[in-house]
């Protein structure tokens, strides 16, 4: 099948990608304030090629750590309050990493904290941009699998993460996943990306049948 | 193949998203306020069932619409200047809702400014989180497809945007998204989930063979 239009656009190479920026914008400074109201804004000051200069503000967090751990046939997702939208949110087990701390450590923790399991084999999976127009939040995907049960989830050490005391944890089939997508029972945009993210790199297969379809 | 370890966790179910939050926790308050470095914060007050409150702060955006435009065999890409990540980012055309404007409407806008097509045919998707850890943003996906080229790009009219006016239109064949997420050259998260959401939806094949492999 032929496209429908004249062709626009470029073909995707791996030198456009390295290629500068589309806009000769050169970056002057890059600070981070914490705002009165809480969480911390960044601000990247920017000249153009004219010598003109920008502000551009966005949040700033820590980078954080999603981990896509499979057992079995099934995935292990949880299922947290959000207050941000108001609502219990079905992802990825997912957590910040602290100053100074290495995201693979940090991803253990995590698993072990929201999900009470620990992993024999890890893998890392990629880095991704959680939403780069309003954030600068880099998040290290890992696949954690042969998972072993602890005999109780570890504490975060924080009595004041009321949400995370109440997470449950919410097994999917793998090849029940894209079904769950398309109902909108998951809708978590970085959920779904770290879980197709782990497939296109070899790490799962969603199309795996389940145990008793096995096709051999 | 059975699972490594016992069972832990539920399996997902229709009701499960239905039910109530995994913590009694019953909202009090929600109060947006400017913060004087620009970005709009949230604040929910949440109560527990001790009467105890809590507050969780959060970035507030309006919400956003992402389009997955189809032409052919071809996923139509812009790549845009991120001053939050300090590069140039790779993404499915977006952009904001202004207050009272219908999410459609929105969408039709940004493809025509941001790729330079119009669509014949419109499908909505999805409604996705952003990043509902840090922010309220709901995300509608839609689908375009029965593309047809404008003369040239519509102008969004506002003359601040810089980076809009450098966007590149990058064309990916449907078949090959999935090596170019696992290669890290597509890094953005909400393409990601979007452009896989629109598989689960039934609305694209990643699995389409291109012109001239077609398999009949």
């Amino acid at each position: 099948m032929g496209t429908d239009m004249e062709r626009a656009g470029t073909d995707i190479a791996a030198d456009q990608i390295a290629r500068p920026a589309p806009v000769p914008l050169r970056e002057l400074s890059r600070t981070v304030r914490r705002s009165e109201l809480g969480p911390r804004i960044g601000e990247a000051v920017l000249e153009t090629a004219d010598g003109e200069r920008l502000v551009r503000r966005f949040l700033h967090t820590p980078e954080v750590v999603a981990i896509v751990a499979v057992d079995g046939d099934d995935l292990l997702l949880i299922r947290e309050y959000r207050a941000a939208v108001g609502a219990p949110v079905v992802q990825l087990p997912m957590g910040k990493v602290p100053a100074g701390h290495a995201p693979l450590d940090q991803a253990k923790a995590e698993l072990a904290e929201e999900v009470g399991v620990e992993a024999a084999r890890w893998t890392g999976l990629a880095r991704l941009y959680s939403c780069p127009g309003w954030m600068d939040q880099v998040l290290h995907l890992f696949g954690a699998s042969q998972l072993t049960a602890l005999s109780r989830r570890a504490d975060s050490g924080d009595p004041d993460d009321i949400e995370e005391q109440g997470i449950e944890v919410v097994r999917v089939r793998l090849d029940r996943f894209p079904a769950e997508v398309a109902s909108g029972r998951i809708q978590d945009a970085r959920t779904i990306a770290g879980v197709y993210t782990a497939a296109a790199a070899g790490f799962l297969d969603l199309g795996r049948p389940a145990d008793g379809e096995a096709k051999h």
